[in-house]
């Protein structure tokens, strides 16, 4: 099974890939995609939406695990991030991919074990669990991977995106 | 000139198609895109996303026009209706049509010339300019029409969607 990770976000978007099979897991890619504050919110949305996409083609994951946006910012932030998850969610759906989403508390009790994990300690399990040299670089692709991971972990009982 | 307007709504988007020629309006369609709350997210987005596709793909539309959200609501609905709304913009974007957004004061202040004007004047002056025999239902294609209005009367220094 082949499960793409996404940490959304507007100006930054990680992403993780990662293969499992035999209780093993291996990692297929990870990275960033940045947009810039400079350029305007429809070509913000269309380099999200056309990575994501670009990231289907390239590893047909079977599944996508989103993480879930927990807020204490403000309703004009939640309304920007907003658009940003919209767009990588959109790109799976199109495509007709099961997807999935994890609170940042279900990641950490998945990856460590510990729902009050701080993010090193799931930085350095990811790196552990994926038999990594490095903790993934930058913080966005390590959350991505992290997702990823969380699904393998919960695959049985994980929350459908969006649903009730 | 054909401008589609846009009302952005998860359960409820509004949308309005507007020629202008020589000064004259003309409506070519109004009407609504709903998706169910029992249907799941990424399905909700990509009907949105596909139903504003496809209007471009009728109307080839030289502009559109989104209302821009302005929010006493809490922070989940601002996610929520980011969402929806991404999912329209990213089907303009991908077409490359000029994106624009007007927040409801500036709509007023175009459809009726006073921006403190109630729901029900913006929706007579909308009838009055189109030349419609009824105020045009239900209230979110009567906003859709009045932001398409408002792009046409303000052309000349209408703000690109997104930009600073």
């Amino acid at each position: 099974m082949i499960v793409l990770g996404i940490d959304p976000g507007m100006a930054i978007m990680g992403y993780g890939v990662i293969e499992s099979s035999n209780n093993a897991m291996k990692v297929l890619d990870y990275g960033i995609v940045t947009t810039p504050s400079g350029m305007n919110t429809p070509q913000r949305l269309l380099k999200i939406f056309n990575s994501v996409d670009d990231l289907i083609q390239q590893y047909s994951p079977d599944a996508m695990a989103y993480e879930e946006l927990f807020f204490n910012k403000n309703v004009k932030t939640a309304l920007i991030i907003g658009h940003a998850r919209g767009a990588a969610v959109l790109a799976g759906a199109r495509k007709n991919i099961d997807l999935y989403e994890y609170t940042p508390l279900q990641v950490k009790q998945a990856v460590v074990g510990y729902g009050r994990a701080d993010k090193h300690q799931v930085q350095n399990m990811v790196k552990l669990l994926l038999n990594l040299r490095e903790i993934p670089k930058p913080d966005d692709a390590a959350d991505a991977l992290a997702v990823a991971v969380c699904h393998i972990h919960s695959s049985q009982n994980g929350r459908k995106l969006g649903s009730r």
